[in-house]
């Protein structure tokens, strides 16, 4: 098939799947335990069947496609992604490698011939942060970091991951199973959107990732107390809100430190967030990442003593927690070495980049090497309504990856 | 009928209408449009029934108790206050006021013989600010300053103050009727507690208030630009969460200016609220409050340069709107000599104070001269569970009401 016809088929299967949102919520917003999730990866299912694959979910929520390689004997080659996003979020982050990856194999079935190696697509189960507090659930799984701990944490109605897990599709009780025995996988590739705007910026079409940044998530509780705004004095207030206000601008500081990483508060609640009300409560979350292990250690004790010290200097008590602490993820020599070859065999002179987003990449690396392809992001824009790549874009990158599937797995 | 049998029974009733909250919530919650709120009315109503009063609602959803003067042609003597609360609030802040005024119209009863004034006991609507963004909606109807742009005001849900009206028993297709005629009322009297504690202090039992401080509430828009919180180098983002914390600090140094008033930020929500996703919107309410109208409309500007400045250099867009702009309001001099001669008939020796808080009687001004009664305030704390008043202090505030009531009505 002329590559004119089959260019623009997964720019399609991505703007098809975009149909597919919660109603209300603004961009293109499709939370892992949506109603509107479940019934997305319909959609997956069904592309990955008419692709070829013989399609399964596992108790973890992930969908595997499988193409059957001609020696069993052989471990198999993982393609994969996600389809969840962040509310608010975009098109391309995430589906663009399962979709990808969906194509390669109608590409070498439309070739003709199996491979020797067998090759699984997966659309892993929530890759994004959720309202539990963590992300890449079903990547997890599979490399058997999902802990029974991790099924009880709750979101704000109560309800468990669990529970949550198991409306999508999963069994959290057979959550063991999910997890890749030593020997399963040989190597996982993903294509994903940069997220950022350096190929943009240098006019290139493809990266390849050297590292993937390591993620440090705190929950910060701040504990004030709630008093009527108009009868307590400025001098005998403990006011949670404004205890937030200036951790908020120490993560920024700290973020800003050395240039080797950034941090974020995203997300902050208060209670009783009442106008008339000093704040008794503030729950914010921190997240700073970096590709230098060092540098995360150091960010960790210096917001620790921030939390120690700021809100106590209001009669705030400051509490941390760590949601997550993710060490940078180093992408395999020899995959990055495929990567470039085959980017280069289909004309494009890709740059090298690290990733300041986390991936589905990072829990594969417990479970075999791992690499990784950028598409460009317009404007570096991501995890926002405008996030955009090009249809021709998304095919370059589709046919970069077709050719390292090629030298791996025929 | 001896005090030592009467003495407990606003207390008692207080008690009562506590039981009626919303669950779920923290303290005694119950918001001006939750149906618990229209429940507990329902107690409201049946105790005016039985304290003798002819009881209607107007078309504001306000409770109105008649006890018919022998003198048809005088203006009414007016006793009221509210019985919602703040999120997270307590059990006496409103409720004090319209239960000790039910009293005093049972202790007129049981004295025998009728008041030549009309006295009609108020319990106004929704005295507290809500998710609309005003306070006081039943007594600015009474007061005529209920607009019909205020009914179209929205709350997060899309749904309009006049739908909420209606479905506590409004109707907002007569609120004309609800404002008083010249005329209507002689003298608006109101207990409340202190919600300070310049009483307890003091060691005093009451307080003739001298003025409410004016409030005035700005709600703050800041917009920026949802990134993603890895990709997006600290430098190139515009974080709304980050100008929001600015503001809020501002906001703290406004009212911290002089010692001549107070201002917060209680009320801050943020889009899209993700911990890795860049703030794009914040939206806050900064209120403050003063005794001096100079020092309000000095504020004013202050604000607005905040406002227009500190967001800017983050390239948040910063915007303000004006949701209430309440100037103090000056208690009539001669109802205050009247409440400090009951006071004194009683045995007690009351400070004389400003209010910080606002009340339905800033509204009333507008209506008839006003003078309110403060009861001590445990520990200052209101607008939280804590919130206490002891039986004895409310008796002591009950007992003074009823000698005004004398004096004025009688």
């Amino acid at each position: 098939m002329a590559s004119s016809e089959t260019g623009g088929r997964v720019f399609a299967d991505l703007m098809r799947l975009a149909e597919v949102v919660e109603p209300g919520q603004p961009g293109w917003t499709r939370r892992v335990f949506s109603a509107e999730y479940l019934r997305s990866r319909e959609l997956v299912w069904e592309l990955m069947e008419s692709a070829g694959l013989e399609v399964r979910r596992d108790p973890a929520g992930n969908l595997i496609g499988t193409l059957e390689g001609t020696d069993a004997q052989l471990p198999a080659l993982i393609l994969g992604s996600h389809t969840d996003t962040v509310a608010g979020g975009g098109r391309f982050d995430g589906p663009c490698g399962v979709m990808a990856a969906i194509e390669v194999v109608r590409r070498i079935n439309e070739r003709g011939g199996r491979p020797r190696r067998t090759i699984w697509v997966v659309d892993f189960l929530g890759e994004e942060p959720n309202d539990f507090g963590i992300s890449c659930v079903g990547s997890r799984a599979v490399a058997g970091h999902l802990s029974p701990e991790h099924l009880q944490l709750t979101d704000r109605s109560g309800r468990t991951l669990a529970e949550a897990l198991a409306a999508v599709g999963g069994d959290p009780d057979r959550i063991g199973e999910a997890c890749w025995p030593e020997g399963t996988a040989s190597a996982y590739l993903e294509l994903h959107v940069e997220q950022g705007s350096r190929l943009e910026e240098a006019a290139r079409g493809l990266a390849v990732v050297t590292a993937i940044a390591g993620i440090h998530r705190a929950e910060i509780r701040l504990e004030g107390r709630a008093d009527h705004a108009g009868t307590t004095p400025m001098d005998r207030r403990s006011d949670a809100l404004l205890a937030a206000a200036e951790v908020s601008l120490e993560v920024e500081r700290l973020g800003r430190r050395e240039g080797r990483g950034v941090a974020t508060v995203g997300r902050l609640e208060l209670e009783p967030n009442s106008p008339n009300v000093v704040a008794e409560r503030a729950v914010l979350i921190a997240e700073y990442r970096s590709g230098d292990a060092v540098w995360l250690a150091t960010t960790d004790d210096l917001l620790q003593e921030v939390v120690e010290n700021a809100p106590a200097r209001r009669g705030v008590r400051g509490s941390l927690a760590w949601l997550s602490r993710e060490e940078p993820t180093i992408c395999a020599e020899e995959l990055r070495s495929v990567l470039l070859e085959s980017a280069r065999e289909i004309g494009e002179e890709p740059l090298e980049l690290p990733s300041w987003a986390g991936h589905d990449a990072v829990q594969m690396a417990a479970v075999c090497p791992v690499a990784m392809l950028f598409v460009p992001s317009r404007g570096g824009r991501s995890h926002c309504p405008e996030e955009w790549t090009d249809p021709e874009q998304v095919e370059v990158g589709t046919r970069a990856l077709v050719a390292a599937v090629t030298r791996l797995a025929v």
